[in-house]
């Protein structure tokens, strides 16, 4: 018999410990912590008070929790003495089923992982619905993550146990995200088409009008018409767009929708969960039959990346009239020009200028994305609200001083390009962390043919600078800029510096936060607000009507555009629900 | 009539002034200064008494200088308003004669070096015996020095200022520098010979055993039979050793010396000054028909860059038993053994062993080397005494943090491994700089396939840390690795290290040091010390003698390790005057 949240909340503080016996291996203290804040509204918020219960507790308790946790097809699974828990994880994953090699790769590991931690791997194996990682894979994670930082590492063994013990959770509760399962299975099912080249080495590269990218957006139009929606076609510019109609004609409607390209090996969610987590929601509608008082539009857009064409958002830009004829004399790498490509794909370029919205017609655009950072995965918070899209300044520039005998020159007679740069990589550092929620980074650093006995003569850098909104973005530019400027004076230092990229913020429409806010906060869960580093489809919608965008928490430190992108099926499904309570709330207002 | 010095200590002031009119453009001021400090001792001491009033006036007394000279080729050669020493400039450097299209060029870059810097470019394009710049070198000269700091510009137009008054001196004292024309020279024949593929470029590179190397050892071999030398000979390494006897047979000798290979695309003097200079002193000996209580042996060292084969000082090294027998399988980048290369040029290899001198038989070692730095350049110094051979340490390292997004990433959650270098880089800089004369240099820094819009997880790095001495090297190491860690335990970093050099220091012999500081003093220039950053032969006969060596000073800021290094005849003949006064000293002591 499944457990319910109203036996947990109802039971004695014993019973409700032994009711959560094995979800925490060896350790109920983290129960007994979390039973505290009964009655939990959701499972979700159950979730978040043992994860929380860990996190609160000193470093020594998280080490033993770590340390109670048995190795991979260790002694322990060898000679049957692990909780059942555990040797249904470990069976499932098929370690009871290792190759003499495998066994002695993993022994290998288990011993160096030990040896440099002094804890055990851990990793949660289990996927949705019976899936989960082969074998393979997990001598893949292991090895990978034998490489990280110690402090990193600790973290990363609590996210997993977090996740393990989610898992085990849905099978305390019965309670399987079902719809986050869809959502899932759509991420897997359109990560099947990759362009070629990727495709043979299973990278996903999904880019503007390859037969993948046609593809994909088949699929997606196809499970559109499936989940119920009344009108679906591809768009002149190759955006999948599904509308759902309201409950009366004329009404206004609701967009929303994210990318489905990809940029070169990325990852399965980037973009597209933000078409299937509105799509899973229009199908619960359809299948209950109701309709609300505005209508839904769901927008696959074609194009947000880049990759193929230097076009970046020519799907949602083409919602919003910013389609550049230019473009279409652009060629890619194999010569293929942009209107080729269109025509080839039987797309009808001359009614592209029709794609144009009228935003009198919309109540407004959201948008849910995966995070593409850590934030979310670090403080164990499945979901954000974002404040604002951050603007953006980007630069490409060179120190150049006087290359010299790192022998012979006395540190005070050197014109050293390589520690301008490096003072200026500290400064954007410190300057960006003042203000809190601004970022700077110096990614290309280089001292052109450098070599160990020569003081730089070059030194080759970028800044990239971002900030939640316009004035802050040109006050840290401005700062940064200037101490360039010192930092050439003080040292004797010549320099050039070019903009490469200035682009606006999109704060969030206030009322259109709260309303992801109140969803959150409907789920049981913290409302946490961060503001997106990355740009999205929204900053082009920004342009025309109100947006708010909804974060989903990434795995593995919320890596992006790297296959390691990932989240979990439970997150989906929270990720839905609140997107299902936004078009409660609007069917409230509405009302 | 030529000037004398003792006319001139004798002449009233004024009279003075009028015989060094024209010496510096336009400018009595600077010669009214240096008289203040008559009677002058020497030419040397006169000169340096004139740059040290430039050095010693205001910024705008500089600046008016350089403003009083003409533009080269100007307006006031084509209206011939130029002073006599001007014209005569030049004419010699066949400015006069320029073709319509040099003539355009040379205005433009005028026009653009006068817009950029407020002042003319100067130039001293006179050379030994008549030689100088030619129009195309003047021209390439001029586009290179545009790309100058200009605070660093400023400097080196006075340089050059310097220069032509010592040119404009030696015709009015008519007290051109004979030997160091002779060494000049000798410069200018060997430098024909370089290897190919850099021969046909007008480079010089000089390798080991290649046929521009053995005409080398043709060459100096018979200049020194030339000069008088009693022995010569080719030795089983390569090495040209000339012996001039003392007066008594068994006489203990002065051993000198320095090398004669290259670097690739090297410089003329590197080395070969060490060669020729005392090759000087002994041919003038012979002149004189004296001999004195010691014999002098001078050595042309066959290898001591490491160019064709890691054998990094294999000349001198031989001197002191330190040929390593693994180096004759070595092969170079053709796959030529050390050993056929050898046996191919006739070398006995089996003699190797007798090459290694007894230490008991020697007064000491000392060597002339240009001083591949800008100190000497900078303080207007012709000369600069050896305090010692620095020891170093090299390490090449790489920080690994975490790659992430630049965007999404809040700055309080990155392990930015470039961050990390950057922070070591100042370290380096401040740490060796309190030392006062150790160096520290980060000359390889790089984010691999850095990303404008990624945070970099990884950095490359290396490290080149140089002292006086041992001890105070092994302290900066020490220092430095600590930082090293520390900084990545503070930023969640890890790292690698490899050292991969480490030279001992070799001080001075202080009595050595001190006869080449008195024979400086007796040139009536100021005694400056300075330790050498590049290792030298010395550092090997410093294992079984005392040694101590003498720098000449660098022209183009003392850049060396490539064709623009370069001295001056001057400069070369207060070399071999100081170098015949060593041998005075020693004759002296030894009496």
């Amino acid at each position: 018999m499944a457990l319910t949240l109203q036996e947990l909340n109802a039971a004695s503080p014993a019973e409700a410990l032994a009711l959560l016996d094995g979800v925490y291996e060896h350790s109920p203290w983290i129960a007994a912590h979390a039973l505290a804040e009964r009655p939990f509204r959701s499972l979700a918020h159950l979730k978040h008070a043992l994860a929380s219960a860990v996190r609160n507790a000193p470093a020594e308790a998280q080490l033993a929790l770590i340390r109670a946790h048995p190795e991979l097809a260790g002694k322990a699974m060898v000679s049957k003495a692990l909780t059942a828990e555990s040797t249904h994880e470990q069976s499932t994953a098929g370690l009871t089923d290792c190759s003499p090699d495998e066994f002695a790769r993993i022994q290998k590991l288990n011993q160096d992982y030990n040896a440099r931690f002094g804890f055990p791997f851990i990793v949660a194996v289990r996927g949705p619905r019976g899936t989960g990682l082969t074998r393979s894979q997990i001598i893949e994670t292991f090895a990978r993550r034998l490489e990280n930082h110690p402090d990193f590492e600790r973290a990363e063994a609590l996210r997993n146990i977090h996740r393990i013990a989610e898992i085990r959770l849905a099978d305390k509760f019965d309670a399987h995200p079902k719809l986050g399962n869809d959502v899932w299975d759509w991420h897997e099912s359109l990560a099947r088409h990759s362009d070629p080249g990727y495709a043979e080495q299973g990278q996903l590269t999904v880019t503007y009008l390859t037969d993948a990218h046609r593809a994909c957006a088949q699929r997606i139009s196809h499970w559109m018409r499936d989940c119920g929606f009344d009108e679906v076609e591809v768009d002149a510019v190759g955006n999948v767009v599904g509308r759902y109609h309201g409950d009366t004609p004329g009404a206004k409607a609701l967009l929303t929708g994210s990318h489905y390209d990809t940029v070169r090996n990325g990852g399965k969610y980037d973009g597209r969960l933000g078409i299937f987590v509105p799509m899973a929601c229009v199908r619960e509608l359809h299948r209950a039959g109701k309709r609300l008082p505005f209508a839904i539009e769901v927008v696959g857009f074609a194009e947000e990346e880049g990759q193929r064409y230097k076009a970046t958002f020519l799907g949602s830009g083409a919602l919003i009239g910013h389609f550049n004829p230019a473009w279409l004399e652009q060629q890619d790498a194999d010569g293929i020009s942009m209107r080729a490509c269109m025509e080839g794909a039987g797309l009808c370029i001359a009614d592209i200028p029709k794609l144009q919205r009228d935003p009198a017609r919309y109540l407004g655009f959201v948008e849910v994305h995966i995070e593409q950072g850590p934030v979310l995965n670090e403080l164990d918070l499945p979901l954000g609200v974002v404040t604002s899209i951050n603007g953006s300044l980007r630069y490409v520039g060179e120190f150049m001083g006087m290359a010299c005998h790192a022998g012979t020159t006395p540190m005070d007679r050197r014109s050293d390009a390589a520690a301008g740069a490096a003072e200026l990589l500290l400064y954007v550092e410190q300057r960006a962390a003042q203000d809190g929620d601004s970022v700077g980074t110096v990614g290309v650093l280089q001292v052109p043919n450098g070599s160990i006995n020569v003081v730089p003569g070059r030194c080759q850098f970028s800044l990239d600078l971002r900030a939640p909104n316009d004035a802050q973005r040109d006050a840290l530019g401005t700062d940064v800029l200037g101490e360039l400027a010192a930092i050439a004076a003080r040292r004797g230092l010549q320099y050039r510096i070019e903009e490469s990229m200035r682009a606006a913020a999109a704060p969030s429409a206030p009322v259109w936060q709260q309303r992801w806010e109140r969803a959150v906060e409907s789920l049981g869960v913290p409302v946490y607000r961060i503001p997106s580093g990355a740009g999205h489809d929204a900053m082009k919608l920004h342009e025309v009507m109100p947006q708010a965008m909804l974060f989903v928490r990434g795995e593995n430190a919320g890596i992006s555009h790297n296959p390691l992108e990932s989240t979990t099926n439970d997150d989906m499904e929270l990720a839905v629900q609140a997107f299902s309570h936004v078009l409660h709330q609007l069917a409230e207002a509405s009302a």
